[in-house]
């Protein structure tokens, strides 16, 4: 490695690192909608055709920065599709499964701690949210309701699965952290529930 | 300050850091019920009269230890003692009250971030729970109930309250990070109330 210190040309894995850390600049500062492959190509040096090449679509560039294992626009409508009434259940349950599963699991606790830990984490995160997550829900089940609704509600149910998460995987409170998956849907299944689809207050309360 | 680099008696503040990193080592490693107040000053190396002149009884000391600015020995009962009808909604209005209070809303952040991010303070923050809020809401509303049962139902309002000040305060999820307190009040209580009163499946399921 000392041998190329000088060299013009660095090797694949320096380029895509350098890609990522454009992009994660780039959809942190400007936003996932307003930032584009051209200008993270350019902040990066490298061509455009590139980052597609290695990272596939602006989306998948975007769970790259956040270290996503998994593909909202996949798994949000599998979820969100089909009998309402038991749309909570399916939330909690498919949640429960990846957070558990050895090949997304420490991914996406690595993502949860980065952002509490790092304001621009947090940032991207919070932008994943709301333009990968958020949107789809809303398309799914919020087409009586105002944009902002769905979003209240997004971010009801983020709240409830970001805090199981928390307590089950990392700060393991027990009994919920030895406790098995089937046995918390039907405790948590109610209250996503609610918030996805019951009547909620106004928010002028 | 260099000039007392060889003297023999540490200051006050040192002192006070001394039995904190001891408290924090002896509780993270044999718990609040094991640990004592002589023990901690023997580590420190300290008398224990100075321990409990600097902070008072062992729950204040580990309350010391994860920074904790409140004591769940005065909120909780206030909380939990009245009403059971509107239980969920006093402890969601008095948890945002506390996140909120520039009093007491940095340190508690603090301590999340802490327990995330290193495992000695998950740690400490699990076994503060245990036995300092655990025991406190089996004590209030589970005298019909095995103790396993309380544990279980203080979990989940600890995974919907920690994911709630996650979602508000550190990855500032919208709408929710910018409506007023009053406005969640009646949106999660409901939540809160059925974990703590409401008929929940057996956990064998």
């Amino acid at each position: 490695m000392t041998g190329r210190r000088t060299g013009r040309r660095p090797g694949k894995q320096d380029t895509r690192r350098q890609i990522l850390t454009a992009a994660r600049a780039t959809f942190a500062d400007r936003g996932f909608d307003r930032a584009t492959i051209r200008q993270i190509a350019t902040s990066a040096g490298v061509d455009p055709a590139l980052v597609h090449h290695y990272y596939g679509t602006k989306e998948a560039l975007f769970r790259a920065t956040i270290e996503a294992p998994i593909d909202p626009a996949v798994v949000l409508p599998a979820v969100l599709h089909g009998d309402l009434e038991h749309i909570g259940e399916r939330l909690v349950r498919t949640f429960l499964g990846i957070w558990s599963d050895p090949d997304t699991g420490p991914a996406i606790r690595a993502t949860v701690r980065s952002a509490v830990a790092d304001e621009m984490s947090a940032n991207l995160l919070r932008e994943f949210f709301a333009t990968q997550i958020v949107r789809r829900i809303t398309h799914e089940i919020g087409v009586d309701e105002p944009p902002e609704r769905s979003a209240m509600r997004a971010s009801l149910v983020a709240s409830q699965m970001f805090g199981l998460a928390l307590a089950r995987h990392i700060l393991r409170l027990e009994p919920l952290a030895a406790m098995p998956s089937e046995a918390i849907v039907p405790m948590v299944a109610p209250t996503i529930q609610r918030y996805l689809t019951g009547d909620l207050p106004a928010e002028s309360t």
